[in-house]
């Protein structure tokens, strides 16, 4: 059992990223109204805010204050809710809810829902090169450019999708399925607490740590995910569960087993948390989200 | 007359930027190949090179060398291409044929040409961030970052593609045709002269009035696009012409007339001409690039 309470470090840190979210979106009557709103309905659905949540703690690791790191949190949920908007789309994965709610193109029709996710990219990198007013050193911001670009490119999330489309139907090697994982879901993982350690003035020892156990705590968590797939219901998951196995998507269950997935989480787990001790107590709430990506039912 | 040899500059410059983008986009060979070759099939289409030769002009009115902006040229056309692309989904214009080939999607298919425009965008801000090597105040490349996503978002190009979409079969005020030709295609052009000032090391007066005359160079180019495009031949602009009037899109030819839209066309590069009198003779490339821009065929 660990002392650090959890559910309070998320509830308030959530309560932080709402808010800077909401301030941050462009209003939805200000011109033209039908792309603000279709940029609110999804940014606003109510997620777990993991990514921004990483970023702070990322920031706290090294003894900065969330509000310094704010406008790259609300990046990265920005350009996680871009890539869930153009993956729902019918030429994509053509899934109709998400988060327990029709999905953007259902709502706001396909063209609006194109444009609203290349909007929130667009918007992500503005917030980035904003959060400039906040730290001592300009070349600081550039470099969060630099690796939020790879970790959301086709160095890393837009390479995973388009292997991940490629792969549907197909019999997938376990190479292919890391080389997913570690794309489409760990890079961006990976690049929030890797940024928010760098906005904190974090030195190179420490971005080399918390790199590491970002990799292997978003790698974690894709397995999860799959795991809750093969388990949840939509209840739980605001999505219909067994989808994956449906669209014959390539996922950890299917190819190793739901046992030996949960073992391999909870390994990749304990190397995060390992890798974390060069921050000591400071670490505690990224411990403590490991943990959670790990033994969360949604 | 002028003195000064357009043909000459715009065939040297787009050397450099056509090198400069072999260079720094993916290799097709390097994983994942398909994304990497639909992003060279649209990029290296053969386009006239604007915005990064703006971009270059406006660095050179400041009396910068071409290399200290090109990673941030390229980043304009990488913009460009990526909203040509998602612009002819069939989701948005549907269009089959762009620049005299077929289109990303008609190619590589809706999920790849989609995903293409996204690491486009996204590897265009890496480019941006990667031109602080080349600036002595990294302070500029935030400015930068931020300019290009005002422009290319919603408050620009993304802003004048949903209002075009929306307008589309409906009658048009003269005031709703003016909001899309200045936020579609204007505010990326003035911003490519603008960012190539500011990264040229441009004063607060400079970039004034390289933003005045960038917007009025934006505004005539579309104007002439629209005249071509009811002029024009499928030989010539490498598309179908009058497909604006097939689809029913607000034009300024259609709202004002042929003759009236040509002498607003050469009020507007009057007017942008003025405004760069403050650059002395280092303003000859623009201003030679603006006759040009409402003089061409094609």
């Amino acid at each position: 059992m660990s002392p650090f309470d959890l559910d309070a470090y998320l509830r308030e840190r959530r309560a932080l990223v709402d808010a800077a979210l909401v301030r941050l979106l462009p209003g939805e009557d200000v011109p033209p109204p039908t792309v603000h709103r279709a940029m609110r309905y999804s940014v606003m659905a109510g997620g777990k805010r993991l990514r921004p949540i990483l970023v702070i703690a990322g920031a706290e690791a090294v003894g900065a204050a969330p509000a310094t790191v704010m406008p790259t949190a609300c990046a990265l949920e920005l350009i996680h809710t871009y890539s869930l908007i153009h993956d729902d789309l019918p030429a994509m994965d053509d899934d109709d809810y998400r988060r327990g709610r029709l999905t953007n193109h259902k709502v706001f029709g396909d063209a609006i829902a194109i444009l609203a996710g290349d909007a929130l990219l667009t918007l992500a990198f503005k917030l980035v090169a904003d959060n400039a007013a906040l730290v001592p050193d300009a070349r600081v911001i550039c470099d969060v450019v630099a690796e939020i670009a790879d970790a959301a490119g086709t160095g890393g999330m837009v390479a995973g999708q388009v292997v991940d489309i490629e792969s549907e139907g197909k019999a997938v090697t376990p190479e292919t399925l890391e080389y997913i994982h570690s794309h489409k879901t760990a890079a961006l993982l990976r690049a929030s607490l890797s940024v928010g350690v760098r906005l904190g003035g974090g030195d190179a020892a420490a971005l080399a740590a918390i790199s590491d156990a970002g990799q292997s705590l978003g790698v974690a968590f894709q397995i999860v995910d799959d795991i809750l797939d093969v388990e949840g219901s939509l209840e739980a998951l605001g999505k219909t569960a067994g989808s994956d196995a449906r669209k014959q998507k390539a996922t950890y269950p299917a190819l190793h087993g739901v046992d030996a997935s949960r073992r391999e989480a909870r390994r990749l787990i304990e190397r995060a948390k390992s890798r974390l001790a060069v921050f000591g107590a400071r670490s505690a709430p990224i411990c403590a989200l490991a943990d959670f990506v790990v033994e969360r039912k949604s």
